[in-house]
């Protein structure tokens, strides 16, 4: 099928009428950028998806109270600081970010989002913060998409962005977005922000009914360590610039979008070596599936074992195992990029040599077949290294 | 309370009329000691509980069809080798291995119970297992406790016994237990083996109740890794030669006996620099808090941080918030040591050194209330280390 979309450059502002900036405000040490904006000329609808974790994050309070309005002119993010167990101080500073954008763009305060991401436990210093504010209003650009998407890195190695024009007959649209990953990545959401502009015209519950089923496909099928934050949000603007667009090629592209983005945030997992695509089937339903696509992918022992280059799939046999997906061992097949390695749960006459060089790739697919029924599921993952743990074990 | 019992020495040859033995059979490379066996002189009555992964290893099958005849005469373990997802030539080298002793000793093959661990997938080297059962039944000894010990490790980095001296009144009955720990270690239950020998007279059901109380306070409550195995096994064997014995103070010694070997396991966890306490208490219920309390203690960033020394107690709350337990974050409190670090969901005032040299020690506990209800659970875990990651790369 011919895909309706081609890429383009400009990140979130690639879509017309949208400007963005990123600053230094010093909450990180050393000059590195650490806030960012975008802003939409004209009101947009406003979609967004936010973690499930329990523990919410007061930017996520906050912006989850100001979605329910359905539209939005900006957002404000800033790294360094998760704002997030920081009780009521932390919420008056989020709704103070939000506050100071909206006066200044003249706009109501519910209709400015707020993101942070880092350290959680830590009062924000909201001093610097609103000065972060000032500057940025002042460097807002038209091309400021791909500054705005190296503003709101913490551990990441590179900026997540990604920019499609879209056509349908002869109305031509753009989709632009920028994310940052890069540890405690788990669906449901990871420690993650996407923030997606388009200039298309979509009434608000299609946008969110878009936005749920491409992050669905896409930030909830990925996975580094497991962990779910409690910062993860993902936020579509829709400004309507460009016109009304027929929903079916707009939820292609924007599934293509988020998808590409999941997709780099496990290339830069941290530490990461591999970039692994653990595919279930044959499971008794896709719910299984799933369970049994994630024990695979979240199992530590597993996850050792791609580093090092090791097809060891007795440990896959052994997290499928312990899943809480049905399994029957004699009737389990295990293949690494097509290559069957397992068949009816015991070792096929595959040499281990072909395998290990399958393993020892930068990327591979395990395909698991569980020969119970129709469930399927697909999970990117990536592989667990020395470097990951050094990584995380200081601040 | 005074405790009814005393540390000897001797392992599973303290209590009387067993004797045990290791061998190097050749299955594991470079002599290393890879066969153990363990025989009681009389019939023993037997009660053993065995992994919950829904992939068992052959031996597994084998050990839980034999025991349920309740009476065994002799345990025949070898390391190197899981004798897992090995189809029916496995099951067929598990009961090879049971009738091999079954023969030699004069019982039948049904008594005799079998045990391995090492690598999945591959198919056993029977004709050296059975050499090392020949070897085995020649080196038996009253004293070879400390050597089956030695035999049953793998990765452990020391061998795991324990003995105690149990009285009630004028009777005197005698505990011994080894066991091996150090990877794939998670409750219900973790790639480990525990054999525990006592001479007292216990009947059949009372000892199956007794060996599960104690199993569910011990192994059943670590975690190295959160990966459960193919061949976990833990069985005791009662001779009855020291005759009865009241129930209450055998099963104070046998959760103490079990309680310490669970606790060695996780000192010894592959690559482990931190022995870790997770209390948690006020959760809605006891599932509740078993539940948080192991989203805490497998939460990779949490064991990450562990290793670092980082008090990041951000990490805890994350990982409590997306456990399916019940927590509200405002209610929160978390110590390190008895120093408070979170209250109500916030930071106290407690000092970052202060909070840094305590998780900076070779050990240290987290006391977690939810503040919810009454639900209780203790769970006891290490760090994760480059190490770890190293171990669990190659073969």
């Amino acid at each position: 099928m011919k895909t309706p979309f081609t890429k383009i450059e400009g990140a979130v502002t690639a879509p017309r009428g949208f400007r963005a900036a990123a600053v230094a405000a010093g909450i990180k040490r050393g000059g590195k950028l650490d806030m960012a904006m975008i802003v939409s000329d004209t009101p947009a609808t406003a979609a967004a998806t936010f973690t499930t974790n329990q523990v919410k994050a007061a930017p996520v309070k906050v912006s989850m109270q100001h979605i329910t309005k359905g539209r939005a002119c900006a957002i404000v993010v800033n790294s360094g600081n998760a704002n997030a167990c920081t009780g009521t101080i932390g919420l008056i500073h989020a709704e103070a970010m939000a506050a100071a954008v909206a006066r200044r763009i003249g706009c109501r305060e519910t209709n400015v989002l707020v993101c942070s991401t880092g350290r959680i436990g830590v009062t924000m210093p909201i001093v610097k913060i609103e000065g972060g504010i000032k500057k940025l209003l002042g460097s807002l650009s038209a091309n400021g998409g791909p500054a705005a998407a190296r503003g709101i890195m913490t551990t990441d190695t590179f900026p997540k962005q990604i920019a499609v024009r879209v056509k349908a007959g002869t109305k031509v649209i753009r989709i632009g977005a920028i994310a940052k990953g890069a540890g405690m990545i788990e669906p449901h959401m990871a420690t993650m922000l996407c923030f997606i502009t388009t200039d298309a015209a979509i009434p608000r519950a299609a946008l969110q009914r878009a936005l749920r089923a491409a992050v669905n496909q896409s930030f909830n099928r990925i996975t580094v360590d497991g962990d779910t934050s409690t910062n993860d949000t993902v936020i579509c603007l829709a400004n309507g610039l460009a016109g009304e667009f027929p929903i079916a090629p707009f939820q292609q592209a924007l599934n293509y979008v988020c998808a590409e983005l999941a997709k780099m945030m496990v290339l830069d997992g941290e530490g990461v070596s591999k970039f692994v695509t653990v595919n279930v089937t044959g499971a008794a339903n896709d719910r299984d599936a799933d369970i049994a696509a994630r024990a695979v992918a979240n199992s530590t022992l597993v996850k050792c074992c791609w580093c090092g280059g090791d097809p060891n799939w007795g440990r896959i046999m052994d997290a499928l195992g312990y899943s809480r997906a049905k399994v029957d061992d004699d009737s389990v097949d295990i293949a690494f990029n097509g290559v069957a390695a397992v068949r009816n749960g015991i070792a096929t006459h595959a040499p281990l040599a072909r395998l290990k060089k399958i393993v020892a790739a930068p990327s591979f697919t395990v395909d698991i077949d569980l020969n119970l029924g129709r469930g399927r599921c697909t999970i990117h993952t990536c592989d667990l290294t020395e470097k990951y743990v050094t990584l995380n074990k200081g601040e």
